[in-house]
């Protein structure tokens, strides 16, 4: 299973690392982070620095596409190399995925065009400026695009799609030894759970981080 | 609030980066990633490498330092300068925190003598051989040493310290803005819930990888 993450500048860690993490254990897996150019690509925080092993133009194919978003996806949603490297890898892969904003890339790109995706709870109005529709499941199978809510929810998604790939005990195998048993210590995880305080509190954080 | 994460050969990615994710959001932090020498470390799987901006040499302390596990934690946890080195910072920090089989590293530096501790679960004797005393919850908190369970606990952990450091309202904010409402396609995340044949999966796969 050829597994291929996209990374460019201001992506968010957490949204490639947790499927990486679950999809690396399946069975013959080979996962190669990418970008525009290989080398060291920085966070959105700044404070990281994840390495693609090879630059986008030397990958032509993959079974599994995970494009990660982040504060970055609204610029990369404007590169239309970019667009035209997804728009390929897509024609050859099996799954086409993504987490957290990464969908309004897969949109922008044209490839969910009147069907049904998620993103993270902030960038509805976004995904659906593309042509699809805004579905709030944590994780969204419309044919073979999988997309998935906010940042951690690259996790449930990983571990479904690893069960569609290699078996349900294959799936059960990978959430045990990475121990995926959540106890959050709050219950604030959604819009529809969260107090409007709350809400509130990221939303001036996060147009802060822009 | 500086956090300071070590990482090092066959480090697992989700140990270091799900606490970063978390907490390079608590308002004012600064968060270094660290190494032997400055530069990529490839984690565990050997196809992602992430980037050590500093040298350990050049970390003399911090308020929170987060030990990640891995497999490449049963070499380092015999290293006797990178023992040193965390004796030293531990020293100095408010929180001494780790995921996975990094609180075996911090057994092994004599931390957790007499205190009890979490680790993954496939590592209870190890991390008792050092003289902690295992407790099977998620998150065990003693005095100002956190340690937390496998890989995906340290998100959990790291959730519980930003409440701790920066008060209820912004570790739920965080919660929201990473949409950590976690729904796992499968109820397998623990040793206490995963059937046998699940776990015999697990153990063989991590004898293969060792």
């Amino acid at each position: 299973v050829q597994i291929v993450i996209p990374i460019y500048d201001r992506f968010t860690a957490l949204d490639a690392v947790g499927p990486y993490e679950v999809l690396s254990r399946l069975p013959g897996a080979e996962v190669v982070f990418a970008a525009g150019s290989a080398g060291p690509v920085r966070t959105d925080t700044g404070s990281l620095g994840l390495v693609a092993d090879v630059s986008l133009e030397h990958i032509t194919a993959c079974d599994v596409l995970v494009v990660p978003g982040g504060p970055g996806s609204r610029t990369i949603q404007g590169d239309e190399s970019f667009l035209d490297w997804v728009r390929a890898i897509d024609a050859t892969s099996s799954w086409t995925t993504s987490v957290c904003t990464g969908s309004v890339i897969l949109a922008a790109a044209g490839l969910l065009e009147g069907l049904l995706a998620t993103t993270h709870w902030s960038a509805i109005e976004q995904l659906e400026s593309f042509g699809a529709t805004y579905g709030a499941q944590r994780v969204v199978t419309e044919g073979k695009f999988m997309t998935s809510a906010g940042v951690s929810a690259g996790l449930d998604m990983a571990l479904t799609l690893a069960g569609l790939i290699a078996g349900h005990d294959i799936a059960r195998a990978i959430q045990l030894a990475l121990e995926y048993d959540p106890v959050p210590p709050y219950d604030d995880g959604s819009l529809a759970k969260a107090s409007p305080d709350i809400v509130a509190l990221v939303r001036a954080a996060t147009a802060a981080r822009r």
